[in-house]
């Protein structure tokens, strides 16, 4: 087993104390870099880059050498799931993910194709094992997948969307429909990630891009359940260490209460609510990750530790905080810009953690 | 002087006895119309239609010959003024609105045209004189502009945008510079709405469409101060009545404390926020507008019935709500769902103002 050398991330995500705030960037592995634009090219386009464990390694540690980060996060997509149920994922210039296939009725539902984790997805945790090696405890590595609601979402509008125009006609007409995809999803989710665990994943982060384009109640049962019920199977130990779970819910604040409860060990924050407010909602139950808007990488040296100081100072004193952005890194930041960021949470912070 | 007939709507803003819970849809004159279609077909373009006081009332008035609502829109755009400041508003089929000249600069929101309303817009003060006349006491007729940030956001992007990259740059790296257009905005929005008012406008509503994507305090600062300055400026009575004021933040649930103490008589509610939390949380300081997920219209009869039942109790007895989407209605919507809505928060609402 190797020997964890920075482990400031996972103590974060369980509370414990830490001599400074750790932090990584969402998206960190990303165009902004021109590594990685480089590496991409070479490997043709999106999806090859997924598929090729060594340059999906060499992506997923670019922004290390870079940035003094606390955590890598494999390199993948967030649609393999729906991918290997059959629906043919593929990518257009400047239009983001789409299907080939769409599932909008029951029958399509029933009609899935039951993934087989370890065939289906094997490039997956072969990138995991891959990075985990290349890691070699440099920091921890997390593993991903996106929730239930958000792949659905895909699934049902094809690709991306504005209006979620399929999808929510098929909750409000069909709510047992879009249930019965949700709880294979769900399923499929817990393989997927005890999968990373298992090849080497020592965190994993749930992605629920779209949940807060959801109706109050709706949230509850269409998204937050699917994504306490994956929490309550996944492995919580690997390799003698706690694995923990982070569910980070895009536009989720009003739900903050109920994510505290899901039975995860941290909960993702988007930059739109105050972190103390955040911080005082949720109280011992869970660590909070986040939560500068990703637009302030576009300010000025000075202007950004200014947010930094300011996030950490409404964080306050005290174990449980995982500094982030609130959501993807920008692909037109320059990539001078992390490293402020970076540098500036961990000098910062210091003064809490005493 | 014109009596009103229906003045539920009126009353409800401002927290005052009705017999039923007034109802309207925002883009209630819209695509889903075949009538609107057909109009727009004979105007030639969106632009050309607001831009004709004749069809403008037209297709203001078409939702009222099928439903059964209890206020009037003014059919309008939303960027009319950064239109009359010379940036040349047109529209890209599909794209939705683009503005030829783009705001990036200091010198750029210098160089702004002082807009005059009563000549450079004068075309929608016409059109309020026209649908008032046309309306005739029928119903209540609404004023609206966008709030200064989310004009902004269009002016310094120079469309729509999903990273609002531009714009949270100059926030993040001139924040003085956004502050002295958003401050050039107010006070054109003041002199727009008040000559809407002037020209028969009833109530009148501030579209905050893009203030759910800023960060905590600066929502507070670059929007919310804004609007709260606007009302500050409005006229609160005409042609013997009071003329009450709304205030719609999307994605605005965080904020909901501040925005209930703007000086607005109603907060407008998307539809992410259970009402009845909403409505303790604002207590008596302003009466509620919302807030029915838009996509509830593609559900069953019985199933749009029963949305409409649980928002009526959730919001509970008592003075100060006006029913609505908690957006736009959607262009796929069947002509025959609003009747549905509209009819089931008349029947059902009654027993809540005994």
């Amino acid at each position: 087993m190797t020997q964890l050398k920075n482990d400031r991330f996972l103590k974060a995500l369980l509370r414990e104390p830490v001599d400074a705030t750790p932090v990584w960037m969402m998206r960190q592995a990303g165009r902004y870099l021109p590594e990685y634009r480089e590496t991409r090219a070479q490997a043709g386009d999106f999806l090859s880059l997924c598929k090729n464990k060594e340059l999906a390694c060499e992506v997923t540690i670019q922004p290390l050498e870079r940035y003094d980060l606390d955590a890598a996060i494999l390199f993948s997509d967030i649609l393999t799931i729906p991918d290997a149920m059959g629906l043919g994922l593929y990518f257009e210039t400047g239009e983001g993910p789409r299907f080939k296939k769409v599932i909008r009725t029951e029958q399509d539902v029933a009609s899935l194709k039951v993934v087989n984790t370890a065939s289906d997805l094997s490039y997956v945790t072969d990138a995991v094992t891959e990075i985990h090696g290349a890691l070699s405890g440099r920091v921890p590595l997390i593993g991903f997948s996106g929730s239930p609601w958000t792949l659905a979402t895909y699934m049902v509008e094809g690709g991306s969307s504005k209006d979620f125009r399929h999808i929510k006609a098929m909750m409000y007409r069909e709510p047992e429909t879009l249930h019965a995809l949700l709880n294979v999803l769900a399923d499929s989710v817990i393989d997927y990630l005890n999968a990373q665990i298992d090849a080497g994943a020592q965190a994993v982060q749930i992605f629920d891009t779209w949940g807060g384009n959801l109706s109050d109640q709706a949230y509850l049962d269409f998204s937050l359940a699917y994504m306490q019920k994956i929490v309550a199977g996944l492995k919580t130990e690997a390799r003698g260490l706690r694995v923990p779970s982070i569910v980070f819910t895009k536009g989720g604040g009003l739900w903050l209460d109920q994510i505290a409860d899901c039975g995860a060990n941290a909960l993702g924050l988007d930059w739109t609510m105050n972190i103390g407010r955040a911080r005082s909602m949720v109280g011992d139950r869970v660590a909070l990750q986040g939560n500068m808007d990703p637009s302030v990488l576009y300010a000025k040296p000075d202007q950004i530790k200014a947010e930094v100081a300011r996030i950490l100072r409404d964080f306050g004193a005290g174990n449980g905080h995982v500094f982030n952005l609130g959501h993807g890194i920008h692909q037109f930041v320059d990539p001078a810009a992390p490293k402020v960021f970076v540098d500036a949470v961990h000098e910062l912070s210091a003064q809490y953690h005493v």
